[in-house]
């Protein structure tokens, strides 16, 4: 019998709970699961034989330290910055670990012990980071071994509504964190094309979208990721003249949102005098020139250059801002009261089921001639326990849990899965799980 | 005999300590002045016989224990980060200190010893802050004695280039210094007015200048500061409806310098790929589209949408930010290149003299009445070193220092001048070495 001890039992948990749980009976798996909440723990085995739910703080270290001991592999669903010192259990007691988190600094760090302990730390197997990694390393390996060369590569990935319940003219819905979402693209996001960087600030971001077709689920628009340079190394790809990542949405989107980003709304840095008695249309009146006998819409199409008539204004009207109403936040940021505003009206309905499209477009080249080869996936969600997110989250983190208990990843070290003998196993078992990239190629 | 103890002999303390040495056969003062280059506190004393350089290094806490236990008063012209230990060692001892720069907490936080020792630790004394304090608490007090109320006060300084001078088409050369120029304004600004709390973003703040006169100078713009309503605390004015604080600049200045932050060039966050190689046209080409059959200086019009042959495209071409020359910065931020680029023609002739200028309007209301009352003040530079920079920071403290020595000041604790009792000898002895407020008043 072996044990597996998952940490943290929140929503992205649900699919990767549910998958190991099924699996535990043909595999003699015990599942320990220790959260904060017992009963989130709880609700998540639903009852299951195999499965153990226990009270757990990460803050104690003497009770991270016991149940790690007491386990077989660890799977860390905790907050990123919660992994580290889970991680120092796992190397101390020579246990392997999974996470869905970006590798950080510390964990690193942690590297040759790892390689001495004989463990892997897996990390960066969700979906984005995770999916993205092995599916597009699936194909930069194709194209090397039919002896090409990679000379461009865009990524984009979105988490979305499911297009039966896209019901509203921002076509959009919150399906994962939706702070991340207000305050996405803020610095400078940067990319290569075609040898030169290129730099956006913030307030040019959503105005420099790209557009591209997902299979039959029709058109979407791209916004570019922060720092798309820093992939170039972590996909072998230190030379190649294109890359960029990008964040998916319905067309429309960008240029709507990007006024939020011009007025200066999602501004997380300071608080908003007297915040509690502010009505929705004294909020999006903070932001415009003192004008008191112009009516706050026609101040907000002039100052950010839209037409009073415009598809962008009827988005924003839709979304209440012009209301005299009370918002009542107390001691709010901009940025706190605006995800207040968007949390109302982007709120996914009872029945109403999420999406997540993912798309790489590669430009191979040999002998001077060049082909495209798109790949392409999107699933959509269960219901909203096992939305696409947990699914996508969690498959992948349980896949490569099982592989790693049964003997089939041998991988040593602090690992993310752009390694092939670990990704073609997984994505083997997640194309028949559903999520499934759809390969097209076409000679330029 | 009475001991000066001035740290830091930079080139914002040249005036001060000029006015010390030259007052002190007077009042029978000796004056040490350290620095770590002990050269540069020489050549200010330029051998008189008053004056006395020594080595200073604020790391070394034994010396600057030492030297503040020898002294009668301690002036701080350090790095503002570094006045705290000087102002502990100030309260051990119980000697009086004197600063230009903002109170921080640690400084604050010094409040009860400061007045259980019995001595006055006098910040915020040079022009801004500064004289900004005192001339406007001047006008304040005078408005209140009169039995009336503030309700509307803008406040504005700028630090410019003489108008004998100011000869390049920006209007503009740097007086202080530059890296303050090239970041001003990042992250978001607020005031009021009439009631109404208003916030810019940075990427609006250039696009939102007031317009003023000031004496006989013409015309300047006015960007707003960062946070102008803390002033309303500063100044005891809690329930202004009105509170605005900027920076002014010649007309025309903000709307070109906005190009750069729409471009997003003012950027201090990150480091520029293979910025050693690249040319001025290259710099510029990163932060727009990639389109390689359009000319940079057309992509760029139409990306910050002005007009190819209008005043902002003269202005930016003549600073040669489309040359083909290689700029040479390693591992440098946008921010770093940019402030290459500024020093290259923004930079002041051997001759050329600066320029401060400041104004304060104020509405008052008394039995329904309204006037307005401006305070305007300009000042410039005797030459290099006795710059209108240096003259505004370092009289006042020297003045003040003289002040708390000769007994007329008496306030003990952690101030700024904002008390009558301060403020009053200070302005006036200001007044009669020409930095004068020029009082104007119309009834609305």
């Amino acid at each position: 019998m072996q044990k597996i001890l998952i940490l943290g039992a929140g929503l992205s948990a649900s699919s990767l709970i549910k998958y190991l749980l099924e699996h535990s009976e043909q595999y003699d798996w015990k599942i320990r699961i220790g959260d904060l909440s017992v009963e989130t723990a709880e609700r998540k085995i639903g009852g299951h034989a195999n499965g153990e739910a226990f009270q757990f703080d990460v803050s104690n270290q003497e009770q991270c330290y016991a149940e790690v001991e007491k386990a077989d592999i660890v799977v860390s669903m905790l907050p990123a910055s919660m992994h580290f010192s889970v991680a120092e259990a796992c190397v101390k007691y020579s246990k392997n670990m999974v996470t869905a988190s970006y590798v950080s600094k510390e964990i690193q760090g942690l590297k040759d012990e790892a390689i001495e302990k004989d463990i892997i730390i897996l990390n960066e197997i969700g979906v984005d980071p995770g999916i993205d990694h092995m599916s597009a390393m699936k194909v930069i390996d194709k194209i090397r071994e039919e002896g090409s060369e990679v000379i461009e590569f865009y990524s984009s990935t979105g988490g979305l509504v499911a297009p039966k319940y896209d019901n509203n003219p921002w076509n959009y819905k919150f399906t994962w964190n939706p702070r991340n979402v207000v305050l996405a693209g803020q610095g400078s996001s940067m990319f290569i094309k075609r040898g030169r960087y290129k730099y956006i600030p913030y307030n040019k971001l959503f105005d420099r979208v790209l557009r591209t077709n997902v299979l039959d689920y029709g058109e979407f628009e791209i916004y570019p990721n922060r720092d798309s340079l820093k992939y170039r190394g972590i996909y072998g790809l230190d030379d190649i003249p294109t890359m960029y990542r990008g964040t998916m949405r319905r067309p429309g989107f960008s240029k709507a949102w990007n006024v939020f980003v011009q007025l200066g709304c999602t501004d997380d840095s300071y608080v908003i005098e007297d915040s509690a008695n502010m009505t929705y249309r004294e909020f999006t009146n903070s932001f415009l020139r003192f004008e008191p006998n112009i009516p706050v819409e026609k101040k907000l199409a002039d100052y950010v250059g839209i037409a009073e008539d415009s598809e962008i204004m009827y988005k924003l009207r839709w979304l209440g801002i012009f209301k005299d109403e009370v918002i009542g936040l107390n001691a709010a940021t901009p940025a706190q009261i605006l995800q207040h505003i968007l949390l109302q009206k982007w709120v996914l309905d009872e029945d109403d089921k999420d999406m997540i499209a993912m798309q790489h477009r590669f430009i191979a080249k040999k002998d001077g001639k060049e082909k495209e080869i798109t790949s392409s996936m999107v699933i959509e969600g269960s219901d909203q326990v096992h939305t696409a997110m947990s699914k996508t989250v969690g498959y992948p983190v349980a896949i490569a849990t099982k592989l790693i208990l049964t003997g089939k990843i041998t991988a040593k070290g602090v690992k993310i899965p752009i390694e092939k003998a670990i990704y073609e196993p997984v994505l083997e078992e997640l194309e028949g799980m559903g999520i499934q990239f759809i390969e097209e190629e076409r000679d330029l």
